[in-house]
């Protein structure tokens, strides 16, 4: 059985025709719509059809999108960061314009899905995955379940308060994980910094300032750029240690754009969550780097389309 | 058909016949022994007998701990503040003395169901109770069972951090809610502000400091005592947010000795709760105080050991 995982966002869409093994058989990419609700279905509806081989037959998509999503619904109720989701019945828009199944959820949820199905979390029964990119999202597993809270709209440990002093969050709170660590906190940290005046050689190269930017300083030797990914870090690692005192997890995966910098920022966050958690709760949990990389969102919607599949053909045998 | 229920503290004891709809027919209190593990269960099973009337025949034994257990053994694992209890098989060795099947459970789980059960969580399908007393201890009920976490260990909300640079926590940690929230954390926050050299109606009082008299003092009108509540309430608002944000739970019940402060830590909680969560996650949760008092760990013992009794019987109807 083959199913299509479609992973919105702000700038640009990923699909993909994905196997039960999680396997990327076809994929495309295409621009996305931040303000037009028409024009993001259309370019959707048209990457779905675009990665349908002729005469395939996929079982269901799954889309994730940046955003809170009512589960069984296919509508997204909040989306501070894509106007064109604002209250948008996506996914009885998207069925209509396939005639197939769709299963919306949060992009964060379906990388954690995508993770726990066929990436750095199978076997897990008590999983948290962290996406750090823009922002900071996450999914939560338990028992083989996406956990779903209030109104299924899922974990949000990037809104767990780090610093209630810190820096205003665009959720309306302050201080939450994402501001510290975020490829916006980076840059953010990295620019306070600078304007304190330590001259580096980050503070002093041209073009606008970036993770990557600051990341490939840090690997340079700029010592500016090494302290702002080592407190990131440990940031990150005073966060797991809440979600590990709270939730007892067994695999803690850290995915998304900014996980690419590797031992920089996970090396800091396993110290301070080791120096912070239970012990015996830090050494019945994993913190892993996450193993799909780009096509966790694909995959991860993908599979749990097909799961959805695989239910509604039990459930209804005829 | 009838359970008893047992919490077991630091210095006291408290034993109660319950039935079950959590009435609490016979009670009993006695002394406890923080060191002397064979001393305690004398104690605990001399209480159960106590509550036990002749030719009565309850169906189980509940106990609550200052520990983590690991469910289904009896077994404590962790008693930072109770060395009678570190490795103790509390459940084996009572149920040999008493004839009955013991349930073992951290005492703050025993708190919240009691409170799911028969108090201020009644019909909650995500529930979060914290027990604010000497520490900060909780327990979280998701779709009607006390979640586990890493090896059953529960959820152990005090520890998530809330100040990354704040105290040192008992646990090993640092700025652990509970370091903020918790009759130790009010009396630290109230000295440090009277050694800062506010002078006031609290600081010039004989006596030991204690969580009680900074409480009376607030009512009385001091200024210093008046601004620790507020600022001990917007900490526990803080948690409240970031376990909102994270768990989207319907219900959050606050309750403890410490809670007996009422509207002096409540109001500024939830002040700092919604202005720093969701909105819609928020909107969706009631932050509600405890409704069975110092009860509640003897009724969700017994409720639990109910429970427990009701699912062997079904599990083996002969």
């Amino acid at each position: 059985m083959h199913t299509i995982g479609i992973d919105v966002g702000g700038t640009e869409i990923k699909a993909g025709l994905v196997d039960e093994a999680g396997r990327v058989l076809e994929s495309a990419r295409g621009a996305s719509n931040r303000d037009d609700l028409g024009a993001l279905v259309d370019a959707i509806a048209s990457l779905a059809g675009s990665v349908t081989p002729a005469g395939g037959n996929p079982a269901g998509v799954g889309v994730g999108v940046p955003g809170l999503v009512r589960p069984g619904t296919g509508r997204v109720e909040f989306a501070p960061n894509m106007p064109a989701l604002r209250g948008a019945a996506v996914g009885p828009l998207l069925s209509e314009r396939t005639g197939l199944d769709v299963e919306v959820r949060n992009d964060a949820d379906m990388n954690a899905w995508g993770e726990f199905a066929a990436g750095a979390g199978r076997g897990s029964s008590r999983l948290v995955c962290l996406t750090v990119g823009t922002g900071l999202g996450s999914g939560v597993i338990l028992d083989g379940r996406l956990y779903e809270g209030a109104s299924g709209h899922g974990a949000e440990a990037g809104h767990i308060v780090v610093d209630p002093d810190g820096h205003a969050c665009g959720c309306g709170g302050r201080g939450c994980l994402e501001t510290g660590v975020s490829a916006t906190g980076i840059v953010a940290l990295a620019r306070e910094r600078i304007d304190a005046g330590d001259a580096t050689a980050l503070s002093v190269a041209g073009g606008a300032l970036t993770a990557r930017r600051v990341r490939d300083a840090a690997a340079g030797g700029d010592a500016l750029a090494i302290g702002v990914w080592d407190d990131v870090g440990r940031c990150l690692g005073v966060a797991c240690a809440s979600l590990i005192n709270l939730l007892g997890p067994d695999t803690i995966i850290i995915g998304g754009g900014v996980a690419a910098a590797g031992a920089m920022l996970l090396d800091p966050a396993l110290a301070e969550a080791r120096a912070r958690a239970y012990p015996p709760l830090f050494a019945a949990c994993r913190i892993v780097p996450a193993e799909l990389g780009q096509d966790a969102g694909v995959v991860g919607a993908a599979l749990l389309a097909g799961r959805r599949a695989r239910e509604s053909s039990l459930a209804s045998p005829l």
